[in-house]
Formats: structure tokens, sequence, C-alpha cells
């Protein structure tokens, strides 16, 4: 996003205005917890999330460098960046707000306890399993 | 949110469902950052929210329990409930990734590196000044 683009410099404005909507934070997540690489896959998800909106946000995730692209059409593949792998923080605290505060989550017990008592082994194993699939360097 | 009015169980999903998008987060960080509890300081942001979404987004707040209100109209002053002050280590990973990922980011250099270097020290240090400002209980 250029400077001159945004409405501040702040950096929860930075970070809302690179991801902070609903349908790119569901296309993180599903590039980062659920192994989903493609368009069509993206397009099957739980949530329902339409052809455009999904086309536009790829576009917005590209634009601003979360995600990297390899092909096009339906074979096109989407693959975090750096960028985009470094809101694994950031994710897995919205993971665990939701266990904390949402009775019907289907965020695994498993999961909610490994945050909590040992955070910083689960980024590490986390980042380390993304750094593969997403052909980042470590 | 009731569950048959959700879009899927998912964590990720419950977080933007509750409070993703642009608007509904800056109205957290006025509240968290900047000390700001009124409407009229909310609508005094840089980013310069409109007052009919500011309206929407402060009933959304309300709607889901992340916000409480004292007062009514002009008068009314808005606090963080418990469910929205346990969003403080998320709203923290996103000015840390701001701060890696924005060369303009006006993030304090202090605090990027309190956050590398003393993460749970710093958030202990921000939840007891919230929950003094905003009347939690510890």
């Amino acid at each position: 996003m250029k400077r001159t683009d945004r409405r501040s410099d702040c950096p929860t404005n930075f970070a809302v205005e690179s991801v902070g909507d609903s349908w790119s934070l569901l296309i993180v997540r599903d590039l980062m917890f659920k192994g989903k690489n493609t368009y069509s896959e993206f397009a099957d998800s739980e949530e329902r999330i339409s052809t455009n909106i999904l086309a536009a946000r790829l576009r917005g995730l590209l634009a601003n460098g979360i995600v990297r692209r390899e092909g096009r059409g339906r074979t096109g593949r989407y693959f975090l960046t750096r960028k985009g792998l470094d809101l694994l923080p950031m994710m897995v605290e919205m993971i665990v707000w939701s266990g904390q505060h949402d009775p019907d989550t289907a965020a695994p017990q498993g999961f909610l306890t490994r945050a909590d008592k040992d955070r910083d082994g689960l980024l590490s194993e986390l980042e380390a399993g993304l750094v593969e699939a997403h052909e980042l360097l470590p």
C-alpha cells in the first residue's frame, strides 16, 4: 500500500488496511491452517465466500504482498509470502480469543492448551511447517 | 452472536465475525491504546470514520459484548469488557506485524522492542492499566 493511499501511519491501521476484512483473514486461515492453495479450494470454504469477493480479496492479498501466485487461472496456486507467514502470531491469538469466548468453538482443545502452556514451541512448530509448505526461506 | 447466525464454528471465523472489520478494530484500538471513551473522541480519529459507520460499529461491538456503555447520547462513555480486553494479545501482534512490514510505521520502536524481548511483561503491564481504566476485575 502506498503511503499516500492510506488513512494513517498507525500500525493498527496498516494491519487493518492490509488484511482487516473478514474474507481476507479467512483466506489467510485457509492457506495457513487448512493446507489450501487454489481458487477452487478457497471457494469451497464452509463460510461460502462468493466468487467475485474471493477474486477481489485474492487480488488485494497479492497487491499487499501477503500471498504470491504460481500459474494462472484454474491451475494457479497461491502461497504465503514471508509477510503473510508473519501473520501467524496474530492468527493464533485470534483463535485463542475465540476459544476463550465462544462456547461453541470448533478450536481444538489441544491447540488452545498448547498456545497457553507452550506458545513459543507451538509457533516454532507451525512456522517450520509453513516455511516448507509455502517454499519460504527458514 | 447466536450460533444460527454465524457462517461456521471455526475460531478464525468467530473472531472475524465479532471484530473483523477495519472500523471495529480501530475503535478497539482507540479504547485500548489511546484512552478514548466517547463517540466524539472516536469520531475524531485520524482515519476519519464517518458518523453512520461509527454508530453502526459501536452497536455491533455492544451486541457482541466487546464494549459496554455507561450513559447515552453525547455523555455516553464506552468501556472495554473483559472479552474486549482479551483482544489485547491479538492487537499487540497486529502492531508487531505492522512494525515488521511497514517502513513508514508510526509504531514506537520501544514498544516493538519490548514486544520482542519481554512480551509477557508488556502484556501484563498493559492489561493492568486497562483493568483500571475500564473498571474491570483483575
